[in-house]
């Protein structure tokens, strides 16, 4: 697991559908400097794509005395379709549908870009800096709880892209079959139970029909504040909470039981409030996985997995993550498993 | 995807809880001889062990002078912990709890062997010799519906074995969180809802409740007669098949959600209905998976999937693919991604 750091730069652009950042990184410093826009999405996509390109050029044309360049890592919001890089209705960049944005970017720019999901870049990087690192695992699933539930998946240290790209949506994985109707066209997915967008939504339907009387005030709440209320004792706040966390232990479940990880990381905001998440999670996830209650620490065939058993843990970067993540997509797996590199 | 065929033979052991199967196999010839035996597990795990190295021993003795030998390979019911190779209360090898299979077999040979669970083998096969080969893909996802409900995940020509040789459990996902109670101690687990022995359950609980007039003899159905009786016109047992459908559907969604993967296939006696499964089965699957929108055959981003898009298909091979699987254990990934492989 151990690999000389390489010695270039490399530049990583996190898009998302409010905010840009794009930020240059070494193996040895880490994040060498970040620069933060606002996504201009009501001036159309053109002028996204030229503030992204501007913020690559800017850093390129500042480092490129100092380093080599590695290569350049686009974060991007899904779905994407790889290796084409063409977008396909993206429910954060509306209006993008079918745009090719990796030809694009490399238009603009003259040099080619490694294109990726938001979801996946932010796994890669929980899985070079953060837990996976921690623990020296080559694999690991993770969930970011945010206004959806985005998911990546690293299999042997490389992200699973599978076929065209769209791997990694376990997010869209049904929980309760005839639940609430989800964006993506199904109903009851994991997204409409432990994002934050579904706390809030669930805390407000609650408070407007009466049934929680701890939520008096409806459309007031964030994810945020319902965890300080659940902390504090608010037993409506802690019962959607404890909800999120029962949706987490089902898909949980599925995916240990399907892909057999040594970790799994939940990352994004909701998962801030991880005491109160977590007594559910773990309640459903021994009940419906056999194969986790024989791996989790201390159980039978637990003792070869690396970090003692099949773990289930909050991710450690934070909202890093998704930057870091794309910086990190240019360097070839082998520099990526390396005990030399660094996040701050 | 083409490779000039190993020369030796191997020998492959399917281990099942009634039937032992050991057979001999070459590329060029595939199954050479197939020695079939009852397993004798009244009789004790020891006398399983005997009667399995017993064939092996025979097949090699006889076939060693005639070909270089490849080796050994065993499919066995699961769980199974790799690499340890060690049995955790195995629902179809009773008593065998904590039994260290391959230890025990190798001791006895004197010669190692590579132990995989049943369904892993039947989707290294389905990859090799089946669907996976006549679409040319790399990677494929197999549900075998029989006793229970059997997973196999193929990724880039390995079998996806997970970090203690779990993975592959997708019949233990949930699809309906407070459905009936599973042997594997979870609750409405895929497996009880589409394996045969499901099939039966729920026709002899409607019929003896009296909700199904058309299944009036308790006890006496079987998955096949149900079969028959749901082409025949039989609204009962076509209802009970289209349930499976649905509950396949349901899980068929997640996996292509989470693995992106460009083939999954349905193998094991239900799987013969397919016809009656398919249309909720695929109702279930569009509903359920923008990413199966996306890339089903014909679909936006379907173009550059090897078979032309996301394929859900019945298994090819049939009842051999457990036997030829295990035949395959030993041979490296280069070996049989040939065009040369053959089954019969």
């Amino acid at each position: 697991m151990t690999a000389e750091p390489l010695s270039g730069f490399s530049i990583g652009v996190d898009l998302g559908g409010t905010n840009l950042r794009v930020a240059a990184y070494t193996q040895h410093d880490g994040l060498l400097e970040t620069i933060h826009l606002p996504t201009r999405l009501s001036d159309g996509r053109d002028a996204v794509v030229d503030d992204l390109c501007g913020g690559i050029r800017q850093l390129h044309d500042k480092y490129i005395a100092q380093f080599p360049l590695v290569g350049i890592g686009i974060g991007t919001p899904g779905p994407i379709e790889l290796p084409a890089g063409r977008l396909h209705n993206p429910p954060n960049l509306p209006g993008w549908d079918g745009f090719r944005l990796k030809d694009e970017i490399e238009r603009k720019l003259g040099m080619p870009v490694v294109l990726e999901s938001d979801a996946n870049a932010a796994a890669l990087a929980e899985w070079a800096l953060g837990r996976g690192r921690s623990l020296g695992v080559d694999s690991l699933c993770m969930l970011t709880l945010g206004t959806g539930v985005g998911n990546g998946i690293i299999l042997h240290g490389k992200v699973w892209q599978g076929v065209t790209g769209m791997g990694g949506e376990a997010g869209h994985a049904t929980i309760y079959p005839d639940g609430p109707a989800c964006g993506c066209g199904s109903n009851g997915c994991l997204e409409m139970y432990a994002s934050a967008t579904a706390l809030v939504r669930i805390a407000n339907q609650l408070a407007t029909s009466g049934e929680a009387p701890g939520l008096a005030r409806p459309d007031a709440w964030t994810a945020r504040d319902l965890a300080i209320a659940a902390e504090e004792g608010n037993a409506d706040a802690r019962g959607i909470y404890e909800q999120a966390g029962r949706a987490l232990g089902i898909g949980i479940a599925a995916l240990v039981n399907t892909l057999n990880l040594p970790l799994y990381v939940i990352g994004g905001g909701v998962a801030a409030a991880w005491d109160i998440l977590a007594p559910e999670l773990f309640r459903e996830l021994r009940h419906r996985s056999y194969v986790y209650r024989l791996t989790e620490p201390g159980a039978p065939a637990s003792g070869s997995i690396p970090g003692g058993g099949t773990q289930v843990l909050p991710a450690e970067l934070g909202s890093e993550s998704g930057i870091l993540g794309a910086c990190l997509l240019p360097f070839p797996v082998s520099a990526l498993a390396s005990g030399e590199v660094t996040t701050a």
